[in-house]
């Protein structure tokens, strides 16, 4: 079966993030992928959970405490701020993931915008280790949507491609505008 | 590590193909896909092979010969023209793969062209079974390539989504026009 693009996403993690990496979730939302990478990591691995707004912050606080982890750290600010937050200057992240666009089930006008997308794309990218993952899913159905996805795939598609492999993969038949991946691995 | 395209087209096979399925090669060129689908299927299955070039059928089957193999039907005929050949009207396929364009390494300007590549999907998607797949590999660097990829995507994003999920699977920071993923499976 074609593995339907949330599944993917884990996947693609699954395949990337190594037990006692440093990792980031770039867009907490509802933590349900802060949960995830904190299994993967392990015990001696760390996640870096960033979300802008407080609401985010509290239901992922809730979950973690549900769910008893000590690996996670919650931080309520910008993802373009990571640099700001790593645990040394010579951290480098295992896999990252990021919600591009609003957090489904939510208030549609609350979403992320190309320019600081972008600047936290970047600061990932410096911060990934060699065959380490940045995966994106984009969520594009929203005011701005379209713009902020034409931004993405022009920034993307000129990273060097000796430095790094930007994969597409979505379904092309779906109505509404559905999510589709994009995941940038380093060399 | 993210999956190369060629790779990745094999993957999609093996996680649907099973042993004893009658399968499609719709183009097969050197012969490649050929051999690897006759192995996915096994003794009790049928691989129907097709290509309009003689050189094309000539390389199959002496890669036929060297390895063996019983379990191939060569048809020098084009590919939209599969419902001639299926064993027993109520034959289904459990898989088929295409290389549209051009054959890599050969004569750039013997391609593939739009109206015989739909129908030829069009064929082969009435012949599938449920949950079988088709794959295609999109090679669109040649003169007239670009209208068949957007020929192809135009086509491709009308199926409906009930009865078809269409994925897109293709790297987007490489020079070129490398080759992308189209694959159609059947619900």
């Amino acid at each position: 079966m074609l593995q339907r693009i949330l599944d993917y996403a884990h996947f693609l993690l699954e395949d990337s993030v190594q037990q006692g990496d440093v990792v980031l979730d770039g867009t907490a939302g509802n933590g349900h992928d802060t949960l995830f990478l904190s299994q993967l990591v392990g015990e001696n691995g760390e996640v870096l959970s960033f979300d802008i707004q407080e609401q985010a912050i509290l239901s992922t606080e809730q979950k973690i405490n549900e769910n008893n982890v000590k690996n996670i750290t919650l931080i309520q600010d910008s993802h373009d701020k990571l640099k700001n937050y790593i645990p040394e200057p010579s951290t480098r992240l295992g896999g990252a993931i990021f919600n591009l666009g609003y957090l489904p089930g939510s208030d549609k006008s609350i979403v992320t915008k190309p320019d600081t997308t972008l600047t936290a794309i970047q600061n990932t990218l410096d911060l990934l280790k060699p065959q380490g993952l940045l995966v994106l899913v984009v969520y594009h159905g929203h005011h701005g949507g379209q713009e902020e996805k034409e931004a993405l795939l022009k920034y993307l598609s000129k990273l060097e491609q000796k430095e790094f492999s930007v994969l597409r993969y979505g379904f092309v038949n779906q109505a509404n505008n559905p999510p589709f991946i994009l995941a940038i691995e380093k060399k």
